[in-house]
């Protein structure tokens, strides 16, 4: 029988009401003699609360310690679930990261999945049972628990359908991907597929609807994604290799926009590549994210290199430029966005990065850094500007 | 070095606030040269919540899924005091069942301890850490977590004290044992030292103060359990076989109350004993605690029996009862309290039980049944006599 893995999200297990409706979903789905595997995330807000009461003893809470409390979460969710599914008279049992040995590596926080033991998987679908999996964790070399990372769950969803062979549907409280964020433009159209790299490249630029290791799993595996609705009959999006795409009509799938950076300009630094490497070498090395980099070109021996980082990193960022470069100035612009087109049609329509200038310039729209991969453009923009960007781009192209 | 399992109880480690504090006295112990192990209750009302949180989802959780979810609470509360131990610049580290391999037996809800791999621990202490193990959960031959029932924490800490070799301390929010409940009794006078076979009769007659498994573990190993106040120089008891006790003077330790039962009398039933048999067999394979029985003399070749059970068990037993019984009167009488006097010296003094009877005729309190041990004495009276009974009792063997 044909396992599917079913994800469902915080907001889906936000209460024991909706936790009892998804009991019913997934009853009516097992009837109809499938052999499920359900993920949960923990309920609502949980995760946050565990943090700050973390916080409440120390605010550098040791991560170790961290990531057994928040493992408690999903511990949760998902041995509540496993209740509700019983009470509907329907055989189920919940198992931890511990319990069925879903091993992983790397650091606390956002510990990766190096295997998963599906024994005792198997034998209970074997047996007829529902298996409910507390998400987002896993189990280190010392027997330490370690989690995921924020949306983690959809990595242990896309894991287990890797490892049973089956198929992976994620439940979320949005009916699939849009190409636009429908709060931004109301006239938004969800896609009914999307390509992984196209699906990557929004993750990563702030489409916060996926955990981008999940999707890059899948892709490696070539197992498609449902992205969708619970306990609905709207049709939701499936993520996977598109191959017979219509690319000449379609140059753009999807816009993202992400408010989370800042600028930093060093300005009138020696042009000396050694320089950018100590910099970018040592603020690599507190694992704070660099993300657009550009450099003019240089006038009287000296450049100007300006780049995006993450906003909380900011301060650690600056004490590090600070040991390396003297007698600079160091410009800060908090105000921007990034904002991001994304498309796999970009690799044969040219003229993507003209259209989108002209809209820009057209309707007043300040682009302070541009940086471009062969299926994305992304533009620094003003902040105020976001909204209007979104709409006059999806206008542009259709979206 | 010698090691010493500390215990310290949900209103101990209520708040972060308190954690903090517990963390401080923590670190002055391990500073004057002891290998600390301790365990963990739940924060406050935790257990409590998770329980209403369960009944959400269905009156009657599945048993299983709902020891996952209670196990919970102490990961969570072990973790903060390690973070909070790690924060003082101590170095700690929090183990959970499944870490440190708690193995146990029985019932989901109350399964007992097998064993306890101690690998795990002694390499940490040999590290120099501060061991913090979460109370109350276990693993058992299926890998399931498990919850060892209300106060199992205690049974925890003893359980490391004798696969250590160490002693126990059990903290918690009162000053130690006392005679009577303070609060029914301002006089009552605490206890320097109190024999483990006292200790039990008054644990398991309702003096919630230590978990009665704990008691029977401690005194089958021989580890004596000091039980006092977090935080406090005030001294607590010492709960131990004591050798030379003065048992002339002090015939009565301890009185304990209890509330939970109700008294059922079957009127003039056959002089059978096989329909007694079937009865209590039936309530017995529910696992339902009976208690007080009592039978009057035959009359007419017919006997009244009365029994006391707990309250929550009631509607249960009258359907076994109206099972085996047919056309015979059952009197249900709710409103009893179970009054005990317990004492070793009770075995060498004589009269104690008169002096009780006197005592309460003298004071108008009904007697409804009585039964007794070797060193103890417990009578069925009104609820509305309790608080003048610990009074008069008390003053009567100068408790």
């Amino acid at each position: 029988m044909a396992v599917v893995v079913q994800k469902y999200g915080g907001s889906s297990v936000g209460t024991t009401e909706k936790i009892k409706g998804i009991a019913e979903s997934i009853v009516k789905r097992k009837n109809e003699n499938t052999d499920l595997v359900i993920v949960v995330s923990a309920m609502g807000k949980t995760t946050d609360d565990l943090i700050a009461l973390s916080k409440g003893i120390t605010q550098q809470p040791d991560k170790r310690e961290l990531d057994a409390i928040l493992s408690t979460g999903e511990i949760i969710s998902s041995a509540l679930l496993a209740m509700a599914i019983k009470a509907l008279g329907c055989d189920a049992i919940s198992y931890t990261a511990h319990q069925i040995g879903i091993q992983t590596s790397g650091q606390y926080g956002k510990a990766l999945i190096k295997d998963i033991q599906d024994k005792k998987i198997k034998k209970s679908l074997k047996e007829g049972k529902i298996v409910i999996v507390a998400g987002f964790q896993g189990i280190n070399e010392d027997g330490d628990i370690t989690t995921l990372g924020r949306g983690g769950s959809d990595t242990t969803a896309v894991a287990l359908a890797v490892k049973l062979c089956g198929s992976c549907e994620i439940y979320t409280d949005v009916a699939g991907i849009y190409s636009v964020d429908p709060r931004a433009y109301g006239e938004a159209k969800k896609l009914d597929e999307i390509e992984y790299e196209e699906m990557l490249e929004l993750a990563s630029l702030g489409a916060q609807i996926m955990h981008s290791r999940s999707i890059e799993l899948a892709q490696k595996y070539g197992i498609p994604i449902y992205v969708g609705l619970s306990n609905s009959d709207i049709k939701g999006t499936v993520i996977r290799e598109v191959k017979n795409m219509d690319m000449e009509s379609k140059p753009v799938t999807g816009i993202a926009t992400s408010d989370e950076d800042v600028a930093v300009t060093l300005q009138r630094i020696p042009k000396d590549v050694n320089i950018l490497a100590t910099i970018f070498e040592a603020i690599g090395s507190k694992r704070i994210n660099i993300d657009m980099i550009s450099q003019t070109s240089p006038i009287d021996g000296t450049v100007n290199v300006s780049f995006t980082i993450p906003k909380e990193s900011l301060k650690d960022s600056l004490e590090i430029i600070d040991n390396v470069v003297v007698d600079n100035k160091v410009i800060v612009d908090a105000d921007i966005t990034k904002f991001s087109l994304v498309g796999l049609g970009m690799k044969t329509t040219s003229g993507v990065a003209a259209r989108v200038f002209r809209v820009f310039s057209k309707n007043s729209i300040e682009i302070k850094m541009i940086t471009t991969s062969e299926i994305r453009i992304t533009c620094a923009i003003k902040t105020e500007d976001k909204l209007k960007a979104i709409q006059v781009i999806a206008k542009e192209f259709n979206m």
